[in-house]
């Protein structure tokens, strides 16, 4: 059988005890953290090195074994999740970060590396990697790389492809590859390293990356402003961008998230307030007042009831644990939880969030949105607890995907399309446009061995019964 | 024959007049800004629209004859030389910039913009697109995101793709395609917007471009720094950063670039200077006296002679107009001249400037070299008069590109590869790399039709005869 013979080659090539068959452990790979439906690998091999990365790759290709990439299994749309008869290629093992190179502004890490000790060991040398998605604390800088993660910070800095010098890569075959250039400028070749990255681990495995970094901030800011209602958001951010201010970060939250953030955040929220901005400056001491009154008048001019300070580290980290938290603390307000990760024009959001509640009532599913506002990156989340409203609740998701590529936007901001939203995909891409990039795979991955079933409709279906 | 077919098909397309054959006019077509051999093409196509782009392109794909897209011209490197039997898409008449989306902070427009016209536009709206690469009087948006073009400004805001987000393209078959996104973020699918920017029109032609803006900084103050060697570039560079000053610009001018600039600058070089730094903060009016001061403090410390600062703004333009010119004022310095651009990572400047000296002594020609060196990336100029001399020029480029890849650089920060660099691609990039990239290639453009002969080095033997 073809699978024996992999892992017999694979087992040859990689180090004792690499490759992982007890049930408990293969069941942990089974599943990210998204609704997708646990397929359960027929091994998991756990890699060290890049050589054994190649080894994995290169075997898997010969013997048309269908191989899963995974870092932390943090995903939110089922793009770690493996494939009948296939492996998980654990990658967090490979977790080590160089010395930062501080004059040159950049440091190499192994996709293992989990963003928050990446984010730790830049920032003790006075330097600062932005991409900050909520799962800071357990996602890891494969899964970042492959699904071009943001974060908060992105409104200011960008999201993780502009931060990405140079990649080593293994393509499907076993090739080692070097992408990208770590120099800060390089136009010598296609840019395949922007190529790889938020390819959700189907053209190449990332085993080394080159990162930008900046000189850290001196000081932030944390502002919150309480808005009346889901239309001021809108003016908000107008009124603070025609102050040439571009804070760090812009997040918003409705009515319904503002509920279940208000006991967490230890916060007098104003009673009439029906949404939330949390706002971030950041610059140089000096700078910092300024730009705090100025968002502040803009905030006003814009109709917030009220403009607080996060005064104290403390406060702001609670501030800020209680908005990461805002994931599962939603999970915990339904027996279900969908979360779509949708962007529109900025100027569109309030657009976006008048379908939202037109969606909520037509269907009868509770939606609560929080999210990127200064992108126009809303994470909408649809609860409900009687399973037989899952059909209700497709359908609404559905009608956000429809309404999010009418309002000239795209599906995902930084979740991905992996599984779960592969279906939908034709609603913003033409079929050209989904065959070239199929094509593409099809230059890396000739076999379709590597992540198979990910981002292409037909792909998801066939392999993952994604309708 | 399959040429005449072509301009049949394309003459039935397009609007009367926009095929033109006059021999003058496809003279001018028959070379860009660089030492390319001419070739003249068998006809200049004019376009006006996405669908005349299409049918144009439709047809040479049917009959198999070779178009080379072309906005401006102004390319280093050979990129917009057609190639024999072949015929150039001008794209300079598709020059539209659409009404500029101040809340969006984005722009749509067409590749025959000049990028100085792009400029004026969204600064008299408030706003800001950083790229501007020294031709930004001439050169066009099209041949920008071909050559994913630079400029001073890269350094604090990047390069051209940085501030890409969606591209209507049309493929080599005539298939209109919307890649990347035109909002804020996106990860719906590969970042195909990301790999056209930088392919140098060989991959699609970009006929609509939604650009990212952000407000424009309130403020400009340029400071001219005096080095009494240029191995203090290093430190100069350091210092600065290490005070988390980001300079928008950080432009190095070595011992011979400073004596062409001196006459032209109407300033007063210190007799003792051996090279100058041309560096400039930007930002709201209040921080730029305290960056200036950072910039200035760094800069004695790591051993300047003088920092001036030029007050008016009619001294910052006369400074910027003598550096722009640097490229046709060191023309003038020889008879001949060849330029490179070279990038290594920024701690390594200091080797490779004594890399340029070693390697002119030991041919025995002239070297000027300046550039952005905040991004490591130097415009290396080889000056000579003796046409026999020649041999001599080549082997000095090619012991730099060695000395570039093996000081951990790039052959070319924002030129592009084109014909000229493309014999040296082997020394950067492997066998499997180049492969790679020529399979895309194939993905996009099956028969080869779109600008062949570039950036490969068979291609480029075959169709100008690069050795």
């Amino acid at each position: 059988m073809s699978l024996d013979a992999a892992l017999l080659a694979i087992d040859r090539a990689c180090t004792s005890g690499s490759v992982v068959k007890d049930l408990d452990l293969r069941e942990v790979y089974a599943r990210d953290q998204s609704e997708t439906t646990p397929v359960v690998p027929e091994a998991v091999v756990r890699v060290r090195s890049t050589a054994e990365v190649a080894a994995v790759l290169a075997a898997c290709h010969a013997h048309r074994v269908p191989i899963t990439p995974r870092s932390g299994g943090t995903g939110r749309v089922g793009g770690a999740v493996p494939v009948p008869g296939g492996l998980v290629l654990a990658l967090e093992g490979m977790d080590r970060i160089d010395a930062v190179e501080k004059d040159d502004l950049r440091v190499v890490v192994e996709p293992g590396v989990v963003l928050q000790d990446l984010h730790h060991a830049v920032e003790a040398e006075g330097l600062f990697y932005a991409p900050d998605p909520n799962s800071l604390e357990s996602c890891r800088i494969g899964g970042n790389l492959a699904c071009n993660a943001g974060g908060p910070r992105a409104f200011k800095y960008g999201v993780t492809r502009n931060w990405v010098l140079g990649l080593e890569v293994v393509t499907a075959d076993g090739t080692v590859l070097e992408v990208g250039k770590p120099t800060a400028k390089g136009v010598t070749g296609y840019d395949l390293a922007g190529l790889v990255v938020g390819s959700e681990g189907t053209l190449a495995v990332v085993t080394r990356a080159t990162l930008r970094l900046v000189p850290k901030p001196e000081e932030v800011a944390t502002l919150l402003v309480f808005l009346p209602s889901q239309a001021a958001l809108g003016d908000a951010i107008t009124a603070c961008l025609r102050r040439r201010v571009m804070p760090r970060c812009l997040e918003f939250l409705d009515e319904l998230a503002l509920d279940i953030l208000r006991p967490k955040a230890g916060l007098a929220v104003p009673t009439s307030a029906r949404a939330m901005l949390l706002v971030e400056v950041d610059g140089e001491a000096h700078e910092i007042s300024r730009q705090t009154e100025l968002v502040g008048e803009a905030m006003l001019e814009a109709g917030a009831l009220d403009v607080l300070l996060a005064r104290s580290e403390h406060e702001r980290a609670s501030l800020w644990a209680a908005r990461r938290d805002m994931s599962h603390a939603m999970r915990r307000q339904a027996r279900q939880k969908l979360s779509e990760d949708v962007v529109v024009p900025r100027t569109r959001i309030g657009a976006l969030l008048d379908r939202c509640n037109a969606l909520s009532e037509r269907h009868g599913v509770r939606v609560a949105t929080y999210g990127h506002a200064g992108d126009g990156n809303l994470h909408v989340n649809l609860l409900w607890d009687d399973p037989d409203d899952r059909p209700k609740v497709e359908a609404a998701i559905r009608g956000l995907m429809e309404a999010t590529v009418e309002l000239g936007g795209t599906l995902s901001g930084e979740h991905g399309i992996g599984v779960l939203k592969a279906p939908y995909l034709p609603l913003e891409q033409s079929p050209a446009l989904i065959d070239l990039q199929e094509r593409i795979k099809g230059v890396f991955d000739p076999r379709g061995v590597l992540n198979p079933g990910k981002i292409f409709p037909a792909g998801a279906r066939k392999f993952h019964g994604a309708c």
